[in-house]
């Protein structure tokens, strides 16, 4: 939906400067922006390209005095309005209210006249749809769950029974929320299953990625706090809790009966071991190993990055032959020593 | 369903200390419990608690003679009499017999009259469904493939051409079974796909998770043998065989035509390689690396825990500089001898 | 579909040694092969089983003097002949063109006459399903995606809208192309979503496993380039280009805004970083980590394998006393050179 510059500014709270009622219609990089779109700049790296963007405008945090022929749009928080920005310029697709004919909706369940329900969705009896909610095709909605208003579930997403998801969420296809937690007891016949009678209760403005799992909880439950987005195919496991606002990239996983702080960021395919406590605050690097509780906030990193596979061989060799280097070490210590009496 | 703690003693053959008749209708942890609840104890550390708890009755290995105000449900195994406990008071609901009017069945598949099978799930032609099988919403069951009585298959499952699965079996949500692995000949134009076609063959009380993928066979049968639980998200590559009783760990990943004996546990992200066989009773730690052939049964790990990043950092720059401090102790072992000589 | 072997022969270009007209009807493993079956040979190491092996033909890149008994059909390349010979002796099953009843197809899309919809299949408007093109049960196509020519989907896909998929393609179940990259700005109340206005272009021949994902991006579009095969449980993050051949084995991961080359190999769970250029020919053995820019053709490798876990603590317990030891080298050439002088 096209704007000018100067409401775009407005919405944002920035402040224009160059042509005001310049027509936006889109975004795209500074590299390949042509008329009609706005970038930004937030790495200061690329602040040449400011004189060689065909962008009509560009969101920046400073007013740069050497591009003048960019109309630039300076804000505090260039990420953020871009974000707003873009969200005006690509309104979502208006949803659609009612109950697709395709989909099988329990009578004893409750959803709402200003929700859309698609082709074959299951709402399974006692669930509750909010207002407002989209759920795409081929979802299922297990007896009980409570999907809050403004919620979006995409296709093929398995919400089992009682499950609590809050309001303005996005649910990405091919999610499992729910699901028993993996809890066997051994005994000599072999594996006994523990029936998980805990649930999974997911706040507000809360995110789960394409393929994410998270288990519901043994005895209590699995909770994911308000403003928790997850990425594609996270594992959240029996009786975790993610707090307010944390952010796991990509294939993180976080281990049962841990705890993950507010605020915190979990890299790619980094793992926590299970029944830790993650303070708030904390940052774990990309593929990082977590085997002990972190109780002060900062950055954790483990993993050694890649080298050519002939030089980390070498690399591998030595580490394996540290002990014995420990004890010449200690030899030649133990020699000077009777060198030097 | 509520239950005396007589007869859950009974029926775990355990002994109660204290009042036999009290009704027990839930489980919690020893912290939560409230009255009408059982709990468990199996770590000692927690032993304290039995003084404070609010429980009906706790399951313990031995009576605790400081906690007499607690009843006590003395058994061999408590994490077994809890999981049996639990089963009892928390009764599956029972399946509705009858295939749903949206279900596609094909008519020349066999669907036992006792199965549940859900709306829009599909059977194909040639399919056998078992005594007793529950088919969720929305799943998938290729032609010929076989449903063992009593499994239980979530919604949105997968389960592809030929593939057999066992009795008792429940498999979660958006698993994909016997999908084709990962073949493909090289030549000069790109790669050339190489049919799979063997299947997958999975025991009895079989667990499978959620988003776990079990390739078909590239010439044989890629075997999960009897009793192994999968958690979610475990890649089981073509031709792997999982001997009996193993359980592996979230995201848990076995390469192409690599055998895992039998009662072996992978941690959660374990990696092995291809062509590998690991030994029975092989524990294998949580995100470790499994580049060789395991022959004793033992516990296994790679993997480095995580530090601060700044501290880990100065870890990584000595661990390439390893090759140096060799040269430097060879150095000085040279130095030492010419002094001594 | 039985061949004679010597047909065989003619369709992937070999020479027959042996007799020519012996009837074939399907492949096995040396080991396992019966009369009628066809095997192969690529490893040296297995080419005493060419004396034992039932097979009635094995495919060798040189004819074998010293197993007269067994025909064999010589070829530059045994395992591409294997591939070619595979797929003439299990053909795929023919698709039925078609809309099936309870396929919801939106007339305002368009559907080849040739192309077979399964049931539950949901095709949005402005979608283009190309001739020939086969989509399983359960699986959607968001609105204006176009699905080549000769592409396969199997059940339970997640197609979002726009995705563009190329000709002869495979994409196996629960696989999510489309969904929105991982794009979240801060600011103080919490993360706000940055729309994902690119999509997903997919070239012609990809293989996309079970379990995938390749996110939309964020600004352009994420590009899976021809050839390329990508095995289950990958992630892609947005604004990702994957060159022409390259091969990613399971649970590998791309992050956001990385380049990988042409004919590049992954294995399995190998993590690119984001913003980093991977050069074309480039090999990272599985569950390394990348954390920089490879420029070089060649093989990399990070990740050090496991070790009994008791030798792997003390393996630990060094590294992290490295510093200490670096000190100590040091010491100990300080007090050589003292004594020295």
């Amino acid at each position: 939906m096209a704007s000018t510059l100067e409401k775009l500014a407005e919405h944002v709270g920035g402040k224009v400067f160059g042509t005001a009622n310049v027509m936006i219609d889109s975004v795209a990089t500074l590299t390949n922006a042509k008329q009609g779109q706005i970038s930004f700049l937030t790495n200061p790296l690329y602040r040449s390209q400011l004189s060689t963007t065909n962008a009509s405008a560009v969101i920046v945090e400073e007013f740069v005095q050497d591009a003048e022929k960019v109309n630039q749009l300076v804000v505090k928080n260039p990420h953020a309005a871009y974000a707003k920005i873009t969200q005006i310029l690509y309104p979502q697709q208006a949803i659609q209210a009612g109950i697709d004919a395709k989909a099988c909706v329990d009578k004893h369940s409750q959803v709402d006249k200003s929700a859309s329900i698609g082709p074959n969705v299951i709402i399974e009896e006692g669930a509750v749809i909010g207002q407002g909610v989209c759920i795409k095709a081929n979802s299922f909605i297990g007896r009980n769950a409570h999907i809050g208003d403004n919620t979006i579930v995409y296709p093929n997403v398995s919400i089992m029974h009682g499950v609590r998801i809050g309001q303005r969420c996005i649910i990405y296809p091919s999610a499992v929320i729910g699901a028993d937690g993996f809890g066997h007891a051994y005994q000599e016949t072999g594996w006994l299953k523990i029936p998980q009678v805990g649930t999974v209760i997911v706040g507000d403005d809360v995110e789960v990625g394409s393929g994410t799992c998270i288990d519901r909880g043994a005895i209590e439950d699995t909770i994911i706090e308000d403003g928790v987005k997850l990425d594609n195919q996270i594992q959240i496991a029996h009786n975790v809790r993610i707090g307010r606002n944390s952010l796991l990239a990509g294939g993180a996983g976080v281990s049962g009966s841990s705890t993950v702080g507010e605020n915190c960021l979990l890299g790619g395919r980094a793992g926590i071991a299970g029944h830790l406590n993650i303070a708030d605050n904390v940052v774990v690097t990309g593929m990082s190993l977590v085997t002990k509780s972190i109780e002060q906030a900062g950055s954790y990193s483990s993993g050694i990055p890649a080298e050519p596979t002939r030089t980390w061989r070498r690399y591998v060799g030595r580490f394996k032959r540290l002990e014995g280097l420990f004890k010449r070490v200690t030899e030649c210590e133990k020699l000077i020593k009777e060198q030097k009496d």
